[in-house]
Order: structure tokens, then C-alpha cells, then sequence
């Protein structure tokens, strides 16, 4: 027992300074200058979980590497029932920041430490899943880790190269000990197969938890999205003071007036209780031909929209093409759509949510409910039908960059919630 | 006489053939390729105006280098009375068009040799300038040519550096033979003082008189603008799908909210008989941090307004400044702007514009008046007080480009009416 247990809340959880120091030393192998990057099937992700490992080991944890190449962490317990899995992934995104993945399966250790100090036996055993390969900042694709382990990974993922290696999905993954033969052909890993519910403690990418003072919430859902990553909006290029505003076709401005008309209709569907959000992230005029004196003939740009709700995206996704086809009526522009790509909502096990949400009632932590904006491994778990829930961490300045700040009070109360939510699950 | 004046309309002008032989001469010349590449103050441009004076030496017309290396042509014609100067430059931009600039100085000299070949001797003598440096193209400036001709050039301006090759104005005008301390001086050339009206035809850079079906059209004023280079929208970056809408500072969606207000006003100042037009040329997320499932946290984009009128440029602008300040109120953005960048607007001489429409009228050409919005060196005359006078010509698929197609009828029409012009100034 340390020091820190004698204090009042979140310092009292069990395993802070194990926390402080697994961080800090995944932190140290994973430095990258700016922040960390342990790449998807690459040495540092690796690195990262032989220091887990290592201190699994330490303290009596097993570890077995399954064909993914994924570390499942349990105690030795007799009896074949279900298991929780609670898990995260270990690689980040290129100097990102350190707790995006690795604190949902730090969060896990503890508790298995926690267990194991404090004689505890669970009806359903605890594994907790070290996974790699989530971030797609790598391979252009995300849950490469948690894909694999359901059987979900196709053959053009595999074929799929790093954006700076150039090595593809499935050299890296054989790189790193995966029966890349295995999961080409589909086949789940074998310890998936029965998990009672899959739990999964994750840092909020977004500001609102900040906003609204909440340490922790529990995940609704994870937003499912449709994109275009390219639109190009196509009018006449002319020189800007030679064309008046009749004869015009300019993109800049049809752009900016569909933006403004999708903004009037989120604005609206918020009001009507809709879970949404939109994001251009992309946008430009053409660098090889743009001028200042001259009116664009061409935008291209990005289209997302995310929502919880598979409804609410077709609907926002059909009203975007019909203001498109009006601007491009009033405005004498045509616009092209890419390849439109889509990702399904995920729903959290309303069982889960309902119990990690008692739980931090009792803990006098908020019980309040957050969508996920960004997409985690639960979201497939849970649509591969495994009962999935999650929690989020408070988490200043987002994920994917070296700011990310979570505090660890913030984090351990979370760890908390966790681990007094897994005796409930029956 | 050629068989072509035995003809009807612009084919009776004399000179066709002329011009068709001079277009193509230089054409050649200058043919880079793609366009026509007519450097300022470099070989091509030299080239031009030496086939322009060869010619002019077949016809008896005389022609000088003044001190700022551009050249003057003239019939040989006793008296001091002070001339008609008719000009345009010869330089064009990379990969451009034959016809702006070149037709000015075209149509100059056909009138030239017509006056010659007709015997006609007129109460104010006919000079043909053959500028150079007119496109900004090269270094960053334009108006060069007729800049340091009227004493205007500064320092700064000859300090300017070639983009392509790095060498300065100064070194430039000097490789051509300008006196470039007499230049630095801000010394007008000998020839300009006492003119007693500038004349040029130029082609139109905009599609108003393909539109309208206008071959010819009478100049009423020269568009300024106030313009900014670089206005930056700073929001905030954040997850895509984390971020909920009241949390947002979105570049992009502020940018737009933006673009739509001036569209609005536009649309208003127009509808109150105000002459304006409005053109963000250059706008985008910045590819270093832009993403798909990124919110934009920053937007780049130009800014400009043309009008022929100060107060129009001014109102506008202070609505523009206006509406960032409410934009950035209610997007939580701000936005930052480079230096204002201003260039007066230019009236055509009331009386000049009368005669020529009168003369356009007598031809049966159109007699209507259009704005020109791209800057001419007429400008620089008209502002230096010299009464000026500007003459259109017809021409599909704008300037600044290969694809410039002026007809030749409509040219020698515009010909014809520049002509038939000068006996009219007393």
C-alpha cells in the first residue's frame, strides 16, 4: 500500500504510482522528440507491450500473445467461465500523446492487480487485451488489432501499406509473430469466442467532459460516420475584377453557401433531440492555378458526418445532396463525390451502461452519458455482438497530439468505476 | 489597298492583313510551348518590339527608345503640337495570350500607317507607345512600363526581384537599355509631358461582351480594389466527431458565414446601382495539420473588392471588417489581416468617352459603356491627369491564358473606331 491510498478519492484507488510509472516509462520508449510514436505493428508498440509484460510478470500477471499478436493479461483462475474483457490499444498515432489506447489497458493491469491484493474472484473472470494497431494514421486503416482478433480483417487491409515504410499490413504483422495465414482466412482468434462483455476505458477525445467539470462519464454510443474525403466543387475560373456577379460561377462562394445551408439544417435536427456533427476539415482552392485576382474555378473538400444514429446520417447525408443540387442550380457549379465511405454506429450493452453508470453514483462521480465522437475497438466488439461498454476519461486540449492532458486523479477514479463495475456483471 | 477592303464591316478596315501577319510574327516569336511568354524587361519582350519596329521601318514610320526603354512610334509631321498617344504594352504573362497588350499596340501603328497611306494629317499628332513591364506576372508588380514613363517607380519597386530568375527590376531595365537612375530619380520620360490624350485599346478580360454580344465597347472607368492578400480565421482544432456544436470554433464554417454576409451585401449594393465585385480567390485549411476527421482550426483566404468607385470600395470594406467582427463574436473565431493593399479606381475622360461612343455609333458598333475591372496603363495616365480613353475589343475565354480568343473582325472594328476617333480631338 502506498502512501497515496491513505488519502481521500481518486488518490485512494489502489495502484496510482504503478500507474504514474507505467506511464512514464512507455512514455520514455515511445518519445519521439515531440511526442510518442509507437506505430501500428512497428518496434515501439512492441516495446510498449514487453514493458507491460514485464511488469504483468513482476506482480504475478499472466501474458500469452494470441495469433494477432495481441497480449491477453489474466490471473490464474480455475474454470472455464466467460471472461470481461477490458481493453485498449498500445500504438498511437505519430507524435501523438501518450494516453490515447494505453491508458485503457494500463487501466485494466490495475485492476487485475487489484484483484489479485485483494483476494477477489469474479464470477466472470477478468482477461484484459493489449491490442495493437488502431490508430490509422499508419495504414490508413483503423481496429487493424481488434479487426484481426474477430476475423474481420479482408485481404485488401492486408495489402495495405504504411504511409511511411512502405511495408504492407501483412509484412508488418508477420513482422511482430502474427499467423498472418490465419487471419487472412478470416478466422477469429480463439479467446474471443464466449466473452461475456467487452470494457474498455479510453481518454475523451473531445472538450466537453472539460466543459461541463465531469472526471468520468460512461459511452453511449460510438458515432458511426459517412464521408467523401474529396468533393470538388467545379465552377469557371475568370479574372476577378472582368466578371460580374451575374456571370459568375464561382466555387469559393458555392462552397460556402452549402456549408451554410448543412449548418442551418444541423442546427435544426440538434434542436429536434438529433445526435449529430458535421466537419469540412479539408478545403481549397487549386494551388497550381488560384490567384488572388482570380475567381476560383474549383474547391476541393472533405465531407464527414457523424452521428449515433443510422438514421440521422442517411437523412443529413440525403439533405447534403439535395443543397447540392440546388447551389449547383442557383449557382451554375456542379460538384463530384468521390467514393462515399461509411462507418457504422455502434450501441454500448444498455446492461453495461446502466451498471457503469450506478457505479458512478456510488463512487459520487457523475452518471452521465456521452456519445463517442471518435470510433474505439468496443465499437467492434460490440457489433460483433459481444456486450460492449466504456469509459471516458477527462482529457484537456484532445487526443492525437503531445498536449493531451489527462490527469491522473481523473484517471484513477475512472480506473475505479472500473474496476467496482466487474463484480456486477453477471 | 488589299482585297479585303472591298468588303463589308470590320473586313473593309484597312490593315487586316497587317494585323493578321503582326499577331502571328509575334506569336512565334514567343510561342513558349503552352502560351506566349513575353517576359517584362526580358529577350522575348525585346524580340516583340523588334518586329514591331522592323515593321514600322517597312512603312516609314519612325520609332524611338525612350529613356525608360520603351518605344515610341510616329509619323514624320512638323509642328510641337501635342500628340495623341495611343499604347499598350507587348509583354505578356507566362503562358499567356497573344492579344493583351499586343492589340493596343497593334492597333496603334495600323492607324499609323493608315493615316500615311490616307494622307490625313491631324490637329494633334498620332504617337504609338510600345510599352513594356504592364503584367505582374513577373515581379510582382504591375504598371512598370508606364510607371517609370510618368515618373512613378520607386526605389522599393526596382528593388523587386524577377520571380524565375531572380534579378532585380533595376538590373532588368538596365539589360534593355533603360536609364534606370533616371528612373530611380522619379524623372517622367521627355515625350509625356503636354499629351493631350491617351488612347487604348486593349482586349476585354471578362465575358460580359461575348454575353451581351458587344464586338466593341467603350471603356467608362477602370476598376480599384482594396485588397488583402492574407486574411487568417483562427478557430479551434478538435476531433471531428468529439467535439459537439456549441463547443466548436470551426475556420471553415466561420469563413463561410462570412463569404455568405458579403455575398448578401453584394447582392444589395448592386441592386442600389453601386458597380462592384467581390472575389476570395485563394482559400484553404492548411495541409500541414488539415484532415478529414479534423475540425479546421485555421483558414487562409484573400480578400479583394473592385469597384470603379472609392466610396463603393470603401463602404464595402468597412462592411467586410464589420461582419468578421460579428462572425468572430458568434463563431468564437478571430481574424487577422495582412497589410490593406489599395489601388485607386480610374475615370475615363467624360469627353473621350463621349467622342468614342459617338464614333461607335456612327460605325454602327455597340455604343455601350462597361467597366473594366483588370487595371490598364490607361490608369496610370488617366491618374497622372493625362485625359484618357479606353477601347474594348470582344474575346472569349478571358486573359492570362492560351485559350484568348479575340476575332479579327472584332478587333479591326475596334481598330476603326480608334481611328476615326482622332480627327475628332481638339
Amino acid at each position: 500500500m502506498t502512501a497515496a491510498t491513505t488519502m481521500a478519492g481518486a488518490q485512494a484507488v489502489p495502484g496510482r504510482q504503478d500507474a504514474i510509472d507505467l506511464f512514464e516509462r512507455i512514455r520514455q520508449l515511445s518519445f519521439d522528440g515531440v511526442g510518442v510514436s509507437r506505430e501500428s505493428y512497428g518496434p515501439t508498440e512492441t516495446a510498449a507491450l514487453d514493458a507491460l509484460v514485464e511488469w504483468a510478470d513482476r506482480h504475478g500477471i499472466a501474458a500469452r500473445t494470441d495469433p494477432a499478436a495481441n497480449v491477453v493479461f489474466s490471473l490464474a483462475q480455475a474454470g472455464d467461465q466467460a471472461p470481461i474483457v477490458c481493453g485498449s490499444h498500445v500504438d498511437s498515432v505519430p507524435q501523438g500523446g501518450n494516453y490515447d489506447g494505453l491508458a485503457g489497458v494500463i487501466a485494466g493491469l490495475l485492476c487485475l492487480k487489484r484483484l489479485k491484493d485483494e483476494g477477489v474472484r469474479l464470477a466472470h473472470p477478468l482477461w484484459v487485451a493489449g491490442m495493437r494497431g488502431e490508430e490509422s494514421a499508419w495504414f490508413g486503416k483503423a481496429y487493424m488489432g481488434s479487426g484481426a482478433i474477430l476475423g474481420k480483417l479482408k485481404a485488401d487491409d492486408l495489402a495495405l501499406r504504411n504511409k511511411r515504410s512502405g511495408r504492407t499490413l501483412a509484412e508488418a504483422m508477420a513482422s511482430v509473430g502474427a499467423d498472418v495465414d490465419s487471419i487472412a482466412a478470416g478466422k477469429p482468434v480463439p479467446w474471443v469466442s464466449g466473452v461475456r462483455a467487452y470494457l474498455e476505458l479510453h481518454i475523451e477525445q473531445g472538450p466537453l467532459m472539460v466543459a461541463r467539470k465531469w472526471p468520468t462519464a460512461i459511452v453511449s454510443g460510438i458515432r458511426g460516420n459517412i464521408r467523401h474525403n474529396l468533393v470538388r466543387c467545379i465552377g469557371e475560373p475568370g479574372h476577378s475584377g472582368a466578371v460580374p456577379r451575374w456571370l459568375r460561377n464561382d466555387a469559393v462562394f458555392a462552397v460556402s453557401d452549402l456549408l451554410m445551408r448543412l449548418d442551418e439544417h444541423w442546427r435544426v435536427l440538434l434542436e429536434r433531440g438529433n445526435d449529430l456533427v458535421v466537419t469540412s476539415g479539408v478545403m481549397g482552392t487549386d494551388p497550381a492555378e488560384h490567384a488572388v485576382s482570380r475567381i476560383p474555378g474549383r474547391v476541393d473538400f472533405s465531407f464527414e458526418v457523424r452521428s449515433e444514429s443510422t438514421e440521422t446520417l442517411e437523412e443529413f447525408y440525403r439533405v447534403m445532396r439535395a443543397e447540392c443540387d440546388e447551389v449547383a442550380r442557383q449557382r451554375g457549379v456542379r460538384f463530384e463525390f468521390d467514393r462515399r465511405i461509411e462507418s457504422a454506429p455502434a450501441t454500448m450493452d444498455a446492461q453495461l451502461v446502466q451498471l457503469l453508470l450506478d457505479t458512478s453514483a456510488e463512487l459520487d462521480l457523475p452518471a452521465e452519458k456521452i456519445p463517442s465522437g471518435a470510433g474505439h475497438d468496443a465499437a467492434l466488439f460490440a457489433n460483433a455482438g459481444i456486450p460492449s461498454g466504456m469509459i471516458f476519461i477527462r482529457n484537456e486540449n484532445g487526443s492525437h497530439n503531445p498536449a493531451e492532458a489527462m490527469e491522473i486523479d481523473d484517471f484513477m477514479a475512472g480506473v475505479d468505476v472500473l474496476y467496482r463495475s466487474l463484480p456486477k456483471v453477471t
